[in-house]
């Protein structure tokens, strides 16, 4: 299938990637844009080749997932920067996983910065721009009326923590620390929930196991240097054959 | 017993409280400071007897709570502005606990002022001045080693609810609405938990049932009239015989 044949309108535009309605009403097409943003789009630039870079590394990666039981939107890919996926209602729920302390998170409450966390943790922020995407706890989600089912909040949590430790292996295989990373997930009809969005270095960091050099959209964040040349890197790694 | 054979050293001093030691190594005194501060001591000012008002509100609050079951450290009130308090380890938790939406919550989450809440919310923040007080999940407290402990965050929660409970019912007899509150916590020697610091309209929202009036520390940070006069309003309607 191919992305001309299949489209219909766009949906939405988001800050890096636009959806769009296809033939099929069961199914959307996301496009991989090349902008960049950071620090909630105060930071904002574009790379060249940044979109396709993160289409094939999200295919990927959701492939792999799909083979360790992760039910994910992915269809397949359908050309550089367009993927066809399920559609489903997202919920406004950024589930972000984290191994090491940084970001956010050092800043917040004066963790240092590349420290070992003594377990996984799973935060949940409001997928909201106006009020900067803030923490929230599960209280807060009923409160906010995303869901009022402890038992959908509790499966954002494990399956967060099965993709972490499926992600972590895969990477370290390959010589990348998986420090941390956001995912969203959807309902599809039915109420059932599977993961949706992206994995990309634009929603995870890694860190090269041996120097700890960034290679992610911290890159960006902190001017670090070429931005494609880390995601080509990341790419690099994904294909190569240690698994 | 009085202060001054009481007393020994300043131990500490806060923005609304100073502590002392006393000759008794289980025991210290807190003094009610006039100082009054908002927006994380942003905003300074002083109210010549509001120390002394919520000496006196906190020791009857305390009272009642001990009359009802909820251990705490209050001993006895020893002048207009001292307490005798147990000695206790402060847990570096601000306990809040919600009835109503207002203030920062209505603020991060954009969640409409004055919406009483489904349920009765308890939040966690760090009690942590440099940091700004973030909010934290039952997760961060481990991570930041606060306890390794569950059974004492639950514990904590247990007794917010309790205490929100008691007090929600005394206040709403004398036709004031308790919106929201702050608690903290201490650990006794034996590891044992037990209420803390302060219960005053520093630490309290209270509305009038009918008419909305805020008569709390909101007073001072949003300049709405005269703060002794508010605070002398909750002590009236803390003695008058309703109970």
């Amino acid at each position: 299938m191919n992305f001309k044949d299949l489209v219909k309108e766009q949906l939405y535009e988001g800050k890096g990637k636009k959806i769009f309605s296809t033939t099929n009403p069961d199914l959307i097409i996301a496009e991989f844009k090349d902008d960049l943003t950071a620090f909630n789009a105060q930071k904002k630039g574009n790379e060249d080749g940044k979109g396709a870079l993160n289409c094939q590394i999200t295919s990927l990666l959701f492939e792999l997932l799909e083979k360790n039981g992760i039910q994910t939107h992915f269809k397949e890919c359908l050309d550089s920067n367009h993927i066809l996926c399920q559609k489903v209602e997202i919920i406004p729920i950024e589930v972000v996983v984290r191994n090491v302390a940084t970001g956010s998170l050092s800043k917040r409450l004066g963790i240092q910065d590349g420290l070992e966390l003594p377990f996984v943790l799973v935060e949940f922020y409001y997928k909201n721009d106006t009020l900067n995407d803030p923490i929230i706890t599960d209280e807060h989600c009923k409160i906010l009326g995303i869901t009022q089912n402890q038992d959908d909040l509790e499966f954002l949590k494990t399956q967060a923590r099965k993709i972490n430790s499926i992600l972590k292996d895969f990477f370290i295989a390959r010589k990348l620390r998986l420090i941390d990373f956001k995912l969203e997930f959807g309902k599809l009809n039915d109420g059932s929930i599977i993961l949706a969005d992206e994995i990309s270095p634009d929603s995870c960091r890694f860190w090269d196991k041996d120097s700890d050099q960034k290679l992610d959209k911290d890159v960006f964040r902190q001017d670090l240097g070429n931005v494609k040349v880390a995601y080509e890197e990341v790419l690099k790694r994904i294909l190569s054959q240690q698994n």
